[in-house]
């Protein structure tokens, strides 16, 4: 443990190859050295602004996010960038392929960039978000963008861990918009249609404008950006609309009060990892476990019996 | 809960509708209908074999099982076939174009096909599979067939449901082959080589040769089977290969083990389900949830630190 509290000093002085190490170590969940880590930055966190960048794949979100951390730079911020892949264990080719177009950025000392696949299960990826968000907070990042592959569920979580949410959008993708409204469109806080110079533009703009008609009226209205990513048109106006969520967070007492909702999942997520690892100590320590099974393998009893019967004399 | 009662009455007399309903009913989790269901026919279970059918897409998955189950109805078997496919909620329509394959099989009475696609985490739909397997083996299939698309980490969890595990692969996937061997090929009872008329095939059987040489010896060492699925060659062979496992797992003791090993890996399942419903309750109903929050968002103290003394205090 000698070597986490010495990491985390680097780390707080801003040393880049500690927080490297210390993401990795998170990674590895059952280590326990995540808790340690989280334990020793928690007095430094809450300064970096944390802004969560999705939608479907080829709608140009690692371009947004190099045109946005590159128009950040020049007013001197730090920046962490955590692009996701949450769908497959295999795609580490289509991240690297994203990553060398950020790899400009990748020589600049003020930007860490870091890819993050898929570990087979859910909660997983969205934890490890979670831990990475943090250590890149202590890090002394002003701001971090977190970038997923996707509009499934997986995303859903992911943007859980975030202040502000950029669903990106290209014109021509109707029928997308129809699959992903489901869930996705109610975490937008902004909606980028990039490639803005292509056809169909304002029927996009009118089709998420449907949307938002048929949503249960909020006193937030997510506004629709125009963007052209690659000509780094319309970057300065989404950057105008971000700070404008900001400000509607603060003075609405939501800044705050979204970071602790996100806090209490955070902990039942942590309290469920727990159980998820005493859970299978707990099945190996029912007494009579053998015949138990060996009752259950003749029918005598099920398992979903033997479980509601377990739990119970635990929660008691 | 009545209505559970009369469609398990059905399913046992072989009804196909009250079957496809029960799997529709266990698919929503949620409910506890599952539950009522499982309960209700596990002293009808432990009669059908469980043939898990996996690899990359592609392989011939599906025309193997076509011909696996044209095979085994020359035999009058009554046969289950659930095809899962875990790794996306948008690929309905592939499993579609698969399925359209089976169509000729889908107007057999004796052969009930269902696909699965997947419910965002990766224990939902290893649990639903489980359960499916159930329902169709209390329904009377002498064979189920569990195909799934994709050679991650969902499909090692689903095939632990199964007897016998055949991995499908095809000459001239070198690499892939390596990138699948972990984890996968510990899994895999036969290897199929399918498309074997194509060029390459002899240096598949000497990689996947390669791969079982510098695996721990075991005392079953997974047969190599050539197969042309499409045009109906290999398959008897094939047969064969899996009625030979299936001795092996009964002579050496490795069948009822299996199984039961099986039964307590889905109880810890239902155990930790369970403790998952409950965490959340658990974290709302801590003392000063919102004091401890707050003490959190000032550093004061950290996430895990919290859950640890939360778990603590609930397992003592």
């Amino acid at each position: 443990m000698n070597q986490i509290r010495d990491l985390v000093e680097r780390l707080l002085k801003g040393e880049v190859v500690a927080a490297a190490k210390l993401i990795t170590m998170t990674e590895n969940a059952n280590s326990g050295e995540n808790e340690e880590i989280i334990r020793l930055i928690s007095p430094y966190l809450g300064k970096a602004y944390v802004i969560g960048i999705t939608g479907a794949p080829g709608v140009g979100k690692s371009t947004l996010t190099d045109k946005l951390v590159k128009f950040l730079r020049k007013k001197n911020k730090k920046i962490g960038i955590i692009a996701v892949d949450p769908t497959s264990p295999f795609s580490g080719g289509a991240i690297l392929g994203d990553r060398i177009r950020l790899q400009q950025l990748a020589t600049d000392e003020d930007v860490f960039i870091r890819s993050m696949a898929s570990r087979g299960h859910l909660g997983g990826i969205s934890d490890a978000t979670a831990d990475t968000i943090k250590i890149l907070d202590a890090f002394g990042c002003d701001y971090i963008f977190v970038e997923t592959v996707g509009v499934g569920q997986s995303e859903i979580e992911i943007v859980k861990n975030v202040d502000t949410t950029i669903l990106v959008l290209i014109p021509g993708m109707g029928d997308e918009i129809q699959a992903i409204k489901a869930g996705i469109m109610e975490i937008a806080d902004i909606f980028v249609v990039n490639k803005a110079d292509k056809e169909g533009v304002e029927r996009t703009i009118l089709e998420i404008e449907m949307l938002q008609n048929l949503a249960e009226k909020k006193d937030y209205l997510a506004p629709i950006v125009k963007v052209i990513a690659r000509e780094n048109i319309g970057i300065d106006e989404l950057w105008r609309k971000i700070e404008a969520h900001k400000k509607y967070l603060i003075d609405n007492g939501k800044f705050h009060s979204n970071r602790k909702t996100r806090l209490e999942l955070e902990l039942k997520q942590a309290v469920h990892n727990k159980l998820l690892k005493h859970s299978k100590k707990i099945v190996e320590m029912h007494e009579n476990l053998s015949d138990t099974l060996d009752k259950i393998y003749a029918g005598k009893t099920d398992i979903y019996s033997v479980a509601n019967s377990i739990t119970e004399k635990l929660l008691k």
